[in-house]
């Protein structure tokens, strides 16, 4: 819903955020000017291993330390999860060779930004990370009753709220609780 | 967390966004150019009247009809709550008398954007609604356990998810049900 319309033009191009407006035809025939952005894309990932979840200790140079799951941006025509691959490899070291797609969401009215949502299975530890300069990473695993009591209490901050609300419903509701495990840790076909 | 830091540089401003950019220090003393976009601040309502809370129906020129609180733009230097109570007659006609602040969320990593979330209840209708161009509004009065499932099913879409995760909790978990239903329903001291 928040898609940019064709005819809007690039008013200004940043390093995360470019800005488009267009003239768009008011319910009364008048026109105004409206404006969108366009940020990019993300990729964040439960990754699992037997019936545990992987949790990210994170540190960037302008926020406090946070808990999170792996993910990242995704970069100019890679494929998402593509990116979620590499981001994960980069930022803990690990690998999964069983992948499915959790969720697809465009979170923000008035912003143009996709964040993918994906599970990994089966992790593995394949090499040292390779971290950004902006980047101090350390791994945890985790229950899925630590977990969603991580996401309720809202200690795990950082990935899409549209997500967390799936998490608190998971765990007051059980048979929303145990479509997740099922999601999160059964075999895909 | 995602405020803008004071040696940033304005460099676009727009309609609603302005984008700012500053260079940071990295952990290893490299510095990258970070960006950080400003939104115009919201205001959003739940108003209630007895038992009954006010729901949207709503419709915008570049968007489906959608289901929503009021709510709307802060303007430059207006208090969150007096714009609040100018949205509320604006959209709907109604005023109250006894208004908390629910709660006041920055919601998104990177974008300086704050989201109040008011209660205005024993509302009271004054006059006839004002709408922008822009809007085409009718009100209808749902119960408690109507408004946590429209909540929960995800068709309530227009406000923020972080309010909509407590409400799936109310739905799910009684003691937060409780709570609720005494901040939207019972006399403020």
């Amino acid at each position: 819903m928040a898609k940019i319309p064709d005819e809007a033009k690039k008013v200004f191009e940043g390093v995360i955020f470019d800005v488009y407006q267009w003239q768009q035809k008011m319910f009364d025939g008048t026109a105004q000017t409206f404006e969108r952005i366009k940020r990019v894309n993300t990729a964040e990932m439960i990754v699992t291993q037997g019936d545990l979840i992987l949790i990210q200790e994170e540190q960037q140079p302008d926020r406090e330390p946070f808990l999170t799951f792996p993910g990242g941006r995704i970069e100019n025509d890679e494929d998402p999860l593509a990116a979620a691959k590499r981001e994960l490899l980069e930022e803990t070291g690990y690998a999964c060779d069983r992948w499915s797609l959790y969720r697809e969401v465009m979170p923000i009215v008035k912003i143009d930004w996709t964040v993918y949502l994906f599970v990994g299975q089966d992790a593995r530890w394949v090499q040292d990370p390779h971290l950004d300069a902006g980047e101090k990473i350390s791994v945890r695993w985790v229950t899925l009753d630590e977990f969603l009591d991580l996401a309720d209490s809202g200690k795990l901050t950082y990935f899409l709220e549209q997500f967390r609300t799936e998490f608190v419903r998971a765990k007051y509701h059980a048979p929303s609780r145990e479509a997740l495990r099922q999601k999160l840790f059964t075999a895909s076909p």
